[in-house]
């Protein structure tokens, strides 16, 4: 396959209309990057956050998807670790610099000059999509490559606080959210070997949390079931996109706990400083992970048998895909599988 | 010296007014309990607060006091580790459970059943104050009785994030607000081998803030200033008590970087999703710290000369010493010298 000829895509021209047909010409390949041939790609509440403009930094046309599965169709002369055919996964993440603190320091999710998959870049709803080879990554045995797409984005989102903040097996971790990220939280959480609760404010989703790894389901918007937890959990990770009611959640956390957003909110999160420092508690948040943490988390997902719970769209339904995520039915993450003709 | 007559004191009866003699009589002396004559103690923020009632739980009388220097006068029968007549300090903490998880954890600091030395409890601007043999703290060969008190609170306060944030010499540390806990998180910052940052509002401290250990002054209210160290400080803590531009503040944290209040706010800390996700930053706080912390930070006093900048007032004088202190005008911190005839 030639790699310089023009990408056929679904790109939308403007917020909070259709995505369209969209064609671009990627130039010729960077040394160091990697051309994948898309097979399947998830669809993240951040490609809506783009293509609607909701964080008011998107630049038209925006070619959305970033939880890429493909094979590997072009390889630049320094491209590493890769092999033309590999079935491969991209995330969030298209570059880094290589030589900033972040980067250097085996953090380059952080890196300060990172392009992300699909800003300033454009994505995996398309034939085909580039990044540099840091951030493609192998899938490995046991991972189902149909369905592996949401891990690259959501999974990683998830898994990597208990990577980099340290969580023990011993440790009690709440998950606010059961959609998306939160169904994989749970999963990850129970694997990890931890006492997981799930916080819901939707009691149809008891069972299903109990069912994808959750010990106990909380009704975070009773009084009286947030209360049963008061003072117990060491981490609780925000995985929504909308406001919460902070104060009953830092009331759940036990001394040194954590609460971790991962979802970005529409207002500012407050907090108030007795709940920090009488229980010496923090806030904190986390973009995706590094490469290594992808690896990592691909690793564990294989060996625990960790999936995401997908429903499958073609990629020419994608504008049918977008509105089932815009109201809130995705069970729990759509992966379009690429159709162009 | 009898330790089961009265004692007398200095005790607010009403919010706002001045403090007045009061005599209680203690009761017997707990099995598991320290009795302290009290030479010196130190002025805190957080008597003003227990005075004022500006945390809206005082129960009156409220006898303030909990940066206590004096000497063993009485051990109960089962009281480790202190000999009569030995120098000691109390701090805030004077009581703990022993049993809970964080007592057990070696952080009884976040005893949940913990008592406080003037919540509660009789503080030290009085002739003796008691607390449970763990608190009271030896006071090491090469640390100054006479200006040590100030140690016991407000410099474990600012030391404690240090040892319990896991922050290296190789960090670049800042201090907000240069007053009785400021100064001495500029000294420790300083001994620990950070690059040190003072955020001051006002102008007329720049030079002290150098002298007290600061590489860099920077206007907390310029907007050039604070952005001359956007992205660069690994932790941030902020000693005062009052609601500052926190989204300026976060922008100065590098990636993993803290916002660390030790000072209790007025009102709920704002902070943005996207600044705690992006660069993986935390919001965080905590209390003093445990009698463990307290002896190495003695130690760590000790070995670099760091000593609290006092005004010392005899005890009598409290109310005027009150005054100043409301006045903003302590450098840095108040000692009441006790001078009970």
């Amino acid at each position: 396959m030639s790699t310089s000829t023009t990408i056929r895509a679904w790109a939308a021209q403007e917020a909070t209309r259709p995505v369209t047909p969209f064609s671009y010409d990627p130039g010729p390949l960077g040394a160091e990057e990697v051309e994948i041939r898309v097979e399947h790609c998830g669809l993240c509440h951040s490609d809506l956050s783009m293509i609607d403009n909701e964080w008011g930094f998107s630049g038209y046309p925006v070619v959305g998807g970033h939880e890429v599965i493909g094979s590997v169709v072009a390889l630049g002369a320094n491209a590493k670790g890769l092999k033309l055919g590999q079935k491969v996964g991209l995330g969030w993440m298209a570059q880094s610099c290589q030589t900033c603190k972040p980067c250097l320091s085996g953090e380059p999710q952080m890196c300060r000059a990172g392009v992300p998959t699909i800003v300033g870049h454009h994505g995996g709803f398309a034939e085909r999509v580039r990044a540099h080879w840091l951030w493609v990554a192998p899938i490995p045995e046991g991972v189902n490559p149909a369905d592996a797409g949401p891990l690259l984005c959501g999974g990683l989102t998830v898994f990597s606080p208990f990577l980099n903040f340290d969580i023990k097996p011993t440790h009690r971790v709440g998950v606010v959210g059961i959609g998306g990220l939160g169904h994989l939280a749970l999963k990850f959480a129970r694997a990890w070997g931890c006492e997981v609760t799930a916080f819901t404010s939707s009691e149809s989703k008891r069972d299903e949390a109990l069912s994808l790894g959750a010990h106990k389901v909380v009704s975070s918007v009773d009084a009286a079931s947030m209360k049963s937890i008061a003072g117990r959990l060491d981490m609780v990770i925000v995985t929504v996109n909308a406001m919460l009611n902070w104060k009953a959640l830092m009331g759940t956390l036990a001394p040194n706990g954590r609460l971790h957003v991962v979802g970005v909110l529409p207002a500012p999160l407050e907090v108030e400083s007795f709940a920090l420092i009488g229980g010496q508690r923090s806030v904190s948040g986390s973009p995706t992970g590094s490469r290594q943490d992808i690896d990592t988390m691909l690793e564990f997902a294989a060996r625990h048998g960790i999936a995401p719970q997908t429903e499958h769209f073609p990629m020419s339904r994608i504008n049918d895909a977008l509105d089932h995520l815009r109201a809130g039915k995705a069970r729990y993450r759509v992966v379009l599988d690429a159709d162009f003709a």
